[in-house]
């Protein structure tokens, strides 16, 4: 299942189930935005081990160049993927917001690997920055992308000075109330 | 490696790395004491993760009935373990102590196991009940050990008796005194 | 209160009240599944503890083989369970969610046991899991309730690849629709 | 073991062990100021479950009037002791600091009572204020009591005066190297 | 405002604000059925500083021998009452339950009281075990009292075990759609 | 947007956006309730970087005397409005409630400056009380605005007292019924 | 006591006890070196409640333009100063780290303060920061001290340059070396 | 300050003051081990923001492919190099454990970035993976320095099995006694 602007499947994007896939979403519309091809899967490392060691070290071979990794509790799939592979395809992991301990759980079993194994973590169900970030790791080589994500920050920018404008002209009151808060 | 009083070798103790032995080292301790045969290894997820993979897929095959996993930080040994296993043998898990979260990196990554994979998670550097659990649950079919185990439960009680009769006949300056503390 | 098919009652699950019961439901329904033999009580720590003595004390004699204990807040349950028994039933302890400290509370007053009286604790509501592990405890010396274990992951891990399967053929977008969730 | 100064046993101190004795110093030392009479015990929940028990249902018979019971880790004993009891003897708390956990298990462990079963808890390691507290019960119908504890409260007062004197006097850089900091 | 069934006015409750009105009902319910007298007041201890330090220093000239203080966030109203009390009337606080901290930051500012001032703390939003504390600490002296705090706990026992003769009948899952969860 | 009692404007407000806006509005009600000018600006030191700098540089030029900023997440708005700051206008801070951490990671991120740089931390979502303790600094040379505050904070105990009258003539059960609650 | 370099006063600096007064120290030196007249005081919110109330309620009448309280624990001393304050004199805080809470405690207690009564809140420990907010105060009316306060400023930046020029010339690990680290 | 043994300077290592320099020590020492060249700089986000700003909006025309940041408490340094950056330079941070809150201020100023502005975090402390993911980002479109990272990991596995076999031929005291521990 590829994005639908590109010919190539630069990013694996997988996750412990289908319960992941609402917080995972931000991932795929980003990328879709940019025009960057990625393949989506649910894979569990504690359901499915077997595939999630396949997956991951047959990675690179298969021409993915990042992957990222959405897992929630006791979160193993980031780091067991980056444990399994064999060739060094940079993962970056999204913990997921649990309802028992709020993601921290999550948190912590991804973020405190051991020297040797790196991921890099984003923000609790912080899905969007992951594919920002893989984007990233894309653009190092590829000035093209760089200058597309450049020109989305500078979006990003313009959004929060119209936010502005609109802020000075309406007064805080009004504009709470356009935000149907007051 | 196994147990000095013994003719099988009934528990595998795996833990992340040799860093971790200290910490472990009640575990062996108690099996000696109840004369429970078992081999210890180094086994980490990250850095060897094919060779903790096999080692769970052949567990039962190999004759071990219960596996103490010890490991810390995102400690993902122990709920992996489980994941690879084949068939079915209880994993019983020591979150290891650390230094930059004490331990509870270490906690969180093996206690929020998802449904469908149980890791039987002990208190923090717990690995003495570790293998205190590990004897329980052999002893579950062994009427024998249970025996042993229901003697070495009532050791222990007559131990914080004679405490206390020490701390009658001292009183509890003395006491302290005894125990270099005032 | 046997569970449905089975002959003998391998299986005490016990929780500190009323409150906890749809939080063990999972155990319940998963020993039905195995149809391994159950019975539920409640039993409080605090509320009723000569009750609760007098089940850990006569626990094996009664003739089962593990405990499953659910509490919640201060939940001394497992842990004096393990206290009051005189013949080494393994207690397996799920830590239930609570409204004033989401179950942490509940965690650590049952995860951190000293040494010599040990308690397998689940995640928080972690109760299929507490099945699921009292089951494999009773599959140490049970190879045709292994074999059913090893079938029941087998078709978790079936599950996770239809999963896959839909999610290839429907897209992401279509999936999360059928999920309800765009 | 009484306290030195006087004809009655009021209070009973019991710990989980001996190694928390240094922490619950401070408990007998202001009941010795006082000359409120205790007794001091060792008493494992864990451990020693039945003597705990037996201590708690014959507390008010014994003529204890308030308990203060010092613990940590999975910290059953104040919570279980006011369990067992039959006659309304209020328990102080005291959670001791632990290695692991840094006293917060101990804390969630006592603190977390659920409606019915009272205890009053103190700061970790706060053995000091719990025999106040124990004081301050006795005082409630007791004005000779009520009295010395007022002077003590003077006492206090006139110490942190004392120190502010010196201080203006020596300046805080002289104040300082006195106290062997600067 | 005094309790319904009593002459006189033993214990003073005092909450921050009437927000923590709905969290403090179920104490004076308790004083209620117990027939112990009470008056309870706002008390806000930034607010009406003045006023709290005024009901502090006569709490015991006026008669009371407890006072229950319930506070949240930065709650200094129990701490502050002992601090500038001046006849040792022992207070005892429940922590209320915050939007921001879930109650960790009322906890914490009550708990963690210096050596000399003590504070006998209840679980977040513990109100009913305040005034059963309270209870307790009146029935130190008064042997009517004890042996209803005992029936209390007797009838607490009573209805655990009403449930558990209903759960034996219906079975657990008639018993939970009855509790209308299944 | 300046408040629309006054002719000058001492306060600039800014936030990291405008879903921030709510949670700041009792900031603006303040200082509209005192009479004090500020302007308010979305400003987001993660997309607006640079015009987050400008505005800490020309703060004091452009006549503001205090800064409030809130944020939340990884809030960086305070702090680096604090280090571009040429001019030492005091920043008082506000860190945001967030959906994932409730604010625990806002108030690590704002609170914990290093030495050289501070900025006044207020409670999570504390907005009007930064705009109070902006007034007080105000307030710190004219007393006219000080005898203001004296005048609200008399205001705020008349209305905990005006509160217990009406608790005293209701009792709490009627008063309750009033609020809705019981 | 005064600061060694100004006429007058402007600044009262209060602690909970003289065990606090290491943690204060660089407080006293950074407005020693800007030459802000201040007075050292200890001042118990719970063993001298009297007198912590009466030094609030005329520290505005005594000349004091900012308060700096430090305290740890249950740390009631900034916000009951705040509480008793009649003229609104800024409150700025440090909690104090703590043994058995890290400050924790310290910080929740200070922080959460309710609506009505502000504290400006440090960093734990961040009693240099608190004179320098001092500072900042006192220079929104002081444009002589304004520039003073940027000239620190600067010298920071250019501290951080010269160690850079340094790292630069040795390299990093001859620079670690004289730090004697490597 | 290039690494030894390479041409370009591919990687810029910033950390917020010289005593992250110590934490910082492993990443430098990969890059070494690797032959990837890298520059290191202090540069403080609070003590010299322009220098940093000036630094993040030129780093990919100086040729960066990867900034690793450092930083501790109020982490500000890699979100805020991130915010000023103009064209996409992948950050990878590393939060430093901190004397009062353990690194968990820093991980949670560094972690919880927004979306549109993602930041890499590594372990508290985590340098070498900081290191060994920078490398991982250049091996994406780099072959060899892939090759190099396998060979690393497979070392990384050697290692582990070496112990094993050193441990099967001492037996785990004699191994524990060459360790020194037991």
């Amino acid at each position: 299942m590829n994005g639908v602007n590109s010919m190539t499947t630069d990013i694996s994007i997988i996750m412990g189930s289908d319960s992941d896939l609402a917080a995972m979403k931000a991932a795929m519309e980003f990328l879709d935005e940019m025009g960057i091809g990625y393949k989506v899967q649910f894979m569990s490392a504690h359901r499915t081990a077997n595939d999630m060691a396949e997956h991951a070290r047959t990675a690179r071979a298969q021409g993915y160049k990042v992957i990222i990794a959405g897992a929630g509790g006791a979160a193993h799939l980031p780091g067991m993927t980056e444990a399994f592979e064999e060739a060094s395809v940079p993962v970056v992991a999204v913990p997921i917001k649990t309802t028992t301990m709020g993601g921290l759980d999550s948190l912590a079993s991804i973020l405190q690997m051991p020297p040797g194994r790196p991921v890099g973590t984003m923000a609790i169900n912080g899905s969007k920055n992951a594919a920002i970030y893989a984007a990233q790791i894309l653009a190092v080589s590829d000035d093209a992308l760089a200058e597309k994500l450049r020109a989305f920050t500078d979006r990003m920018a313009d959004e929060v000075r119209a936010k502005n404008v609109k802020l000075e002209k309406l007064g805080w009151k009004a504009y709470l109330e356009q935000m149907g808060v007051l």
